[in-house]
């Protein structure tokens, strides 16, 4: 039939090519697959909206790119292996083809970075901001998943990158912080997430979350969540040299959009630890430790007194 | 920490009550599960926007339970069973907590009543509508999930309950059309997934998919997926008393919202099909046949000839 509503013809255009196995084509009610036989299913979902997690005049492209990589973040601190996404896409009716083809163009690149495929999804139209969700879907080795639960009193608490880039990024992008190299602004708009690193860490640390709230605040949901404390030497936070050269710490420590792994790392897995670092390409740092105590995180100045810090940061559920 | 922040302590108090095996209690960044063995995945996402799949002021519960029970469809139009679900919420920051109790409370109604739970998720502020997204996830028996693309010419084009009611509903609920009995404005705010007789059909039905943007152009779906052509009695399309009454027939035919199945039933299964729906409660009508020929929907009036019909809805892709 030719006078196919314009709504699927864009969706034939733009979304199916991005399809893979178990999508139907994006035809039917459901995706259908098989979860290969010995590994678990590993599945989250976040949502991004315009004007609150991008900016109005991103390009399209890296707004894709973004959800895909803040989920893909999510699949990589629980140590699995990402290869399928559902995507939902409210946008104003008057949205033009434009934005879709450069939305879609973000998308395959990405699929071809991280090796995933699109299973399914639905698109709307909104009376307000553009306001995306995706669903990440990934396996992992039964018993292999990287908890926030385990942390242990002794524990290092390591991350991998730099800290700070992320919320640092997003000043640079509303022009309130000069960012000469478009590094910064690059950190904001595109996280890259530690996939090579985490799915090399079952076994190895005892617990394991991305950095997306800010650092202080997602050491305190492990705190929480194994019954112990954090401190973290602020020094010894890795900085990259720009994030270095804008001398603001505190926002570095409590801003989020780092998608860094955070990790807590016995003693004796350091070495195993270090060596898949080097495997993998990614630097990991050791920032603190995790200590007998009610949750609470601490930060210690390079003086040795603690930092007043404002606790802030968005809210998610099993993001 | 007992400064846990306020969006923390929301999530803790409305939806950990609704999670489940898997959801590792939503502290973690994603839910970890095992699919049984000999069974495949099934999974959909929808989004619901305000002012566009709902009126702004309807009630949380009902919202909930209307977004959830649209995703229960996919997976009943699949022949699956449903067994989990992930949430993304964006809502104005001012939404009150009320709003967020009355919300859970009708996913809790509807998590005992179709033997689903929360896997997890994520809530984010919004300057604009409450936008809603939920992944359905379900399986089914390897093979067994009822495509789209199955129909031949010579099957009966058949359906379950009721057509229209829903559409008329929504205009019942804006006040433009009576509804003394408020029997089409509930059917239009909850939706009844036909999980009982879909799980039924595998095997029964050749094809099936739910009716979501309207019977018409649902079925023009089906021609496309399966090439083969429709043709409908409009007299035979089942309607309520009240959807009769209201002398609608042609908002009945192309209208959305009604979560029945369509389905492809070959002549010889034709016994099978009346047995299943008997033991499920649901009855089904046939209402035409396939026919050889170019995709494409006739709907042919009580006395034969064509009734001309404006085609729309919404889109979706792989709803």
């Amino acid at each position: 039939m030719d006078d196919l509503p314009a709504e699927f013809a864009r969706i034939a255009r733009h979304f199916r090519p991005l399809s893979g196995p178990g999508s139907l084509d994006l035809t039917d009610d459901a995706a259908v697959l098989a979860i290969p036989p010995n590994r678990e299913l590993a599945i989250a979902a976040d949502a991004m909206v315009a004007g609150v997690h991008f900016l109005p005049d991103d390009p399209p492209d890296l707004i894709a790119r973004k959800l895909l990589r803040t989920n893909l973040s999510d699949i990589a601190a629980m140590g699995a292996e990402p290869f399928g996404y559902l995507l939902t896409v409210s946008v104003p009716a008057a949205t033009p083809d434009a934005w879709f083809a450069a939305f879609a163009a973000g998308l395959a690149a990405d699929q071809a970075e991280f090796g995933v495929h699109l299973l399914g999804g639905d698109t709307t139209s909104t009376p307000g901001p553009i306001t995306l969700s995706l669903t990440i879907l990934g396996t992992v080795l039964p018993g292999a998943a990287i908890r926030r639960s385990g942390a242990s009193a002794g524990d290092g608490i390591w991350v991998s990158g730099t800290i700070g880039d992320g919320a640092l990024g997003l000043l640079a992008a509303r022009g309130e912080l000069a960012d000469p190299t478009g590094f910064l602004t690059d950190r904001y708009r595109l996280p890259q997430p530690r996939l090579q690193l985490g799915r090399r860490l079952a076994g190895i640390a005892t617990t394991g979350m991305d950095v997306s709230d800010g650092l202080v605040q997602d050491l305190g949901h492990i705190c929480r969540a194994s019954g112990v404390a954090a401190e973290i030497d602020a020094a010894a936070v890795p900085l990259s040299a720009p994030a270095r050269a804008a001398g603001m710490l505190e926002r570095c420590l409590t801003g989020g959009d780092d998608y860094e792994l955070l990790l807590a790392i016995a003693p004796a897995r350091e070495a195993a630890l270090l060596r898949e670092a080097a495997a993998s390409g990614i630097p990991v740092t050791r920032i603190g430790r995790f200590l007998r105590g009610a949750p609470r995180v601490t930060v210690r100045a390079a003086d040795g007194t603690e930092m007043p810090l404002p606790r802030g940061g968005w809210s998610h559920f099993a993001q």
